[in-house]
């Protein structure tokens, strides 16, 4: 009973042994994040359009309710910069920013997304997030990274401007370049390059100055704090707001009503595929980031379990009023390194939000948006990463190829429409590759059991005995040019007597790959060949027997490649083990759609 | 230049070598097959809605496209009843049946697909075609048959009745079966006897007179023409129209008017979608009778080509006010056993067709149409194969649900969305069943160099060297779950030394399974245990070559498992060569996650 209970609600499991130290820790890891966490709050609000107590909101119940259903001991929840982009791009298609409706929209899409997760987690569906694939989702997050840093430009300056996508934004800045407000621009340069000195001079100093790599970190990370307070002095005494510094105002000091938004059949309608894509990237990101940190400590992150977890929070985020939530990197990172041990902390932070929205807002009055700005921009572009670009171009330009479209996409139509053409495009470029098999010919490696590629390798062959290696599993999609194929090979061999299909790398063949093979079969049978197999699977063999094709099989299933050869052509195998063994020449192909297999399809 | 010309247009290949006995037996065959064609082009114009003389003008110039461009000797193109179901729920979102616009759209979606067809061929993508899985097809066929035949019922009875699936066509049969018109229904009737009759006795009894099986064929499957000819004449006779049986009436005697279709947006970009169901839809069928019977006389049918040849037909439909066509599989064994050796046969087939649609049109002025719903009925349940179904559930539960999902939705909602219900299944069962691999856990089978799954084979394993095979390409849905199985084996063999990854059956790694055997290699280097690969296949190692993965792997390539083994663990290789080799239980498996492989999922 404590078991399962134990596996829905992990806290449960810490909950139980929960000690002294432990509090202290947490309490330390706590109040780190909580002062790191009210300027990103308020900061990720405003890439979200939504007003500032939204981001304050965002950062209370939901980590609460991560703390009671998550897996990880160190994930800090909360605003994002990719998700506050999503939002702003989704919210933005049903109203105006500033509108109660958008509001409303940011509400029902943490609502929904979360809904989603929290039902994939209990469906236990969490293999679904690998369809993301690596260069997808890193391409997407550089690309989104670039996006917000632009459109965050325009704060600094002080300018109006706008734009939905990345040309857009530039033309409009470029426009309004001549409005720019100096005040407003010395506060954003003088954040953005001491934001800048602190990760790049800060930590190395600080280091160097005898404290420990995880102080210096933590203090370095915390730098934004600085920031803003030194702005917020700079802007009150010499009271710039009027000067056109555009500054936060008021913010309101009460905590968020609970209940559950209000059901609005076309908007919830419209809204539904966005948030099953704020859902997806949300957890993605966010299970990577917790899996990295888990594998730190040697402890174990359960995806399932962290849908269930992160959709809990998203739920908690639309049921008081705030906006989609997930894992930060940055911020769980600091969590991490600042000793929090268990979920703990994330509930002492959700305190430490809450009274800072209830007290410490008043003094947040001045704080100018170019500081949150600046903020923002040094966050981003640290998730912005050029090296993987050039690695996944060398190294598969299939990947590269949906890595690219991702981040064309994404950078100059939109956030959404750039995730979905990665994921189909991969998705597509892998069925593609798969559909257009390598096949091999192959001869025994003389002096040993083993056969490999004739135009790789020198090898013996048989004139009798012809060997093809499939390279992939039979499914529908490839089966006509195995067929394809080995027409081609019967053409050209008018004297064959067996074909010997080898299947080591035959991981699995659909009905579709069973009716090639029993075609194959019997026009092999018609032309006097008999077809062999070897190295058949376990499962795949399973299966078989489960037809009729063994029946009809005219030649044998044998263990071993090599067993099969000493059955139909002893005088090769010893020929291979005798000193003077004739080995073919890479050119040896009897036919050329072998050789071009992969190449040119019929 | 004559290959160039001879590779778009066949007929230059065929048109050289044409003789006099070709001619004759063209001639023949084309007689043959236009008998058969007349009924067929009404029956199918009034399944799809449309009036008589739109089935005859599908059955002209079409017949002439192809012959230009198609690729098989005896593929007999014109109107089929899948695409005329299909037309006809496509035309049917547009306008009324009957309606000008209803014909309009039946027009335009011939124009299109045809269009698409033409430039896939163009573009060479005739492989798209491969990814309608045989199930899904034969789902979809059998299915399609049923509705069919259902819809038919009503023509048999003389009544109105109508339903958009198959529920709703039973229900409303149900309502109206009262109102059966006793003429209709006898006539009705009668031609079902005669023609299922034709089709189970005739043949028999031709061959006992002792006519060959070819003319036996053929003279039964003109058997619908006796039909036509009776029926006409006891409604003549009778003037049994004024007793309530619906009679054809008068057929324009002119041939169609030629033009492009006029364009009109809206109703275009709706018909899109239909318009490439048809065409794929029409191309797989179309392609698989070509190349049945190609196959026969060693014969080759080129796919892209014949995407030019029955585009090309399509595109002449819609220019030549006809509807969606393609190669017919009756029609065509027709062709094929009346002894047609070149598409000519299909060109004077065309004339045959022209010459009826002028001169011939009069005396069908009485054919019944429930004679046609008879001759449809036969010639559908023909193609309902349930057979099948059971091979397909008893050799993969996949493949069985996706033919099953693609059975009931097309019965119970439409074809449109059964067709494409059945393609994304099958897709995502396939990528659903490669993202959740098996694994095995391998050792040596005693006195061979083979390696073989521990579970399955009496085997020689090694306490310091641990060997997983890996049964799948590495690819981005599936690499974490490798990660996952190697942790886990780690954690349950503290004195590990060695680990050696089997790669005969990868036959690919993406950029995300690389980032995974990277992270494994880290893990295990702390852990203190090396990474070896063994088998690794040329074009995958082409790839690793290109990364910086075999610079910091801790272990070593090797060409064979064997050969790994005698590196690492020589003791334990010899003592597999021993008399007495010690053997593991298949229960002997340190890690349950191999066991449980591809079954549960972390």
């Amino acid at each position: 009973m404590t078991g399962k209970l134990a596996r829905y609600f992990p806290i449960f499991e810490w909950g139980r042994a929960y000690k002294r130290e432990t509090l202290t820790n947490d309490l330390i890891a706590a109040v780190i994040v909580t002062i790191m966490l009210i300027p990103q709050s308020l900061a990720y609000a405003m890439l979200a359009g939504l007003p500032p107590q939204i981001g304050l909101y965002a950062s209370i119940l939901p980590l609460f309710a991560y703390a009671i259903f998550g897996t990880s001991r160190t994930l800090a929840v909360g605003p994002v910069a990719i998700l506050s982009l999503m939002t702003a791009a989704a919210a933005g298609k049903i109203a105006a920013q500033g509108s109660p409706e958008y509001i409303q929209a940011a509400l029902v899409l943490a609502f929904l997304s979360g809904a989603m997760l929290f039902i994939l987690g209990l469906l236990r569906m969490g293999f679904l997030a690998n369809f993301l694939s690596h260069p997808v989702v890193s391409g997407f997050i550089t690309a989104s990274g670039i996006i917000i840093a632009a459109s965050q430009v325009k704060h600094i300056l002080g300018v109006d401007a706008g734009g939905h996508n990345l040309f857009e934004i530039v033309v409009s800045i470029g426009e309004k370049i001549g409005n720019t407000n100096l005040p407003t621009f010395i506060i954003g340069v003088a954040s953005l390059v001491f934001l800048f000195g602190a990760r790049k001079l800060l930590k190395p100093a600080l280091k160097r100055m005898g404290l420990s790599e995880k102080t210096a970190t933590i203090l370095t990370r915390t730098g934004p704090v600085f920031a803003v307070i030194a702005s917020i002095l700079a802007v009150a005494l010499l009271q710039l707001q009027d000067e056109g510094v555009k500054i936060l105002r008021e913010v309101p000091r009460e905590l968020p009503a609970i209940g559950i938004p209000t059901y609005d059949h076309d908007v919830w309608m419209q809204l539904l595929g966005s948030a099953a894509l704020i859902a997806l990237i949300g957890f993605v990101e966010s299970v990577s980031v917790a899996q990295t940190l888990a594998a730190k400590r040697r402890q174990r992150v359960n995806p399932n379990q962290e849908l269930i977890g992160l959709g809990a929070s998203s739920l908690a985020a639309g049921m008081s009023a705030g906006y989609p939530v997930t894992g930060g990197l940055a911020r769980s990172a600091v969590n991490f390194d600042a000793g929090a041990e268990t979920p703990a902390a994330g509930a002492f932070t959700a305190v430490g939000i809450a009274l800072a929205t209830l007290f410490l807002t008043p003094y947040l009055y001045y704080l100018p948006q170019a500081v949150l700005a600046a903020t923002i921009i040094v966050a981003v572009l640290s998730l912005v990463d050029l090296k993987s670009i050039r690695q996944v171009w060398n190294y598969s330009k299939s990947d590269f190829a949906a890595m690219a479209a991702t981040i064309l996409v994404t950078l100059f139509s939109g956030v959404e429409l750039g995730v979905t053409t990665g994921v189909g495009l991969s998705l597509f470029l892998h069925l593609y590759n798969t559909s257009r098999p390598h096949f091999a010919l192959v001869g025994q490696v003389p002096g040993t059991h083993h056969f490999r590629n004739v135009n790789r390798h020198a090898v013996v062959i048989s004139d009798s005995a012809l060997i093809i290696r499939i390279d992939e599993s039979l499914y529908f999609a490839n089966a006509r040019f195995l067929e394809d194929t080995v027409y081609c090979v019967l053409g050209n061999r008018p004297d064959l007597k067996h074909l010997v299909l080898m299947c080591s790398a035959v991981n699995r063949i659909d009905a579709s790959g069973l009716e090639s093979l029993e075609a194959i079969n019997l026009r092999l049978k018609d032309a006097g060949v008999t077809l062999h197999l070897s190295e058949v699977k376990g499962p795949v063999m399973d299966r078989l027997k489960r037809s009729h094709f063994l029946d009809e099989l005219t030649g044998k299933v044998h263990l071993t490649t090599y067993d099969a050869m000493e059955d139909l052509d002893l005088e090769c195998v010893q020929r291979a083990f005798s000193k003077d063994a004739q080995v073919t020449s890479p050119q040896a192909v009897p036919c050329p759609s072998l050789a071009l297999a992969g190449l040119e399809r019929v």
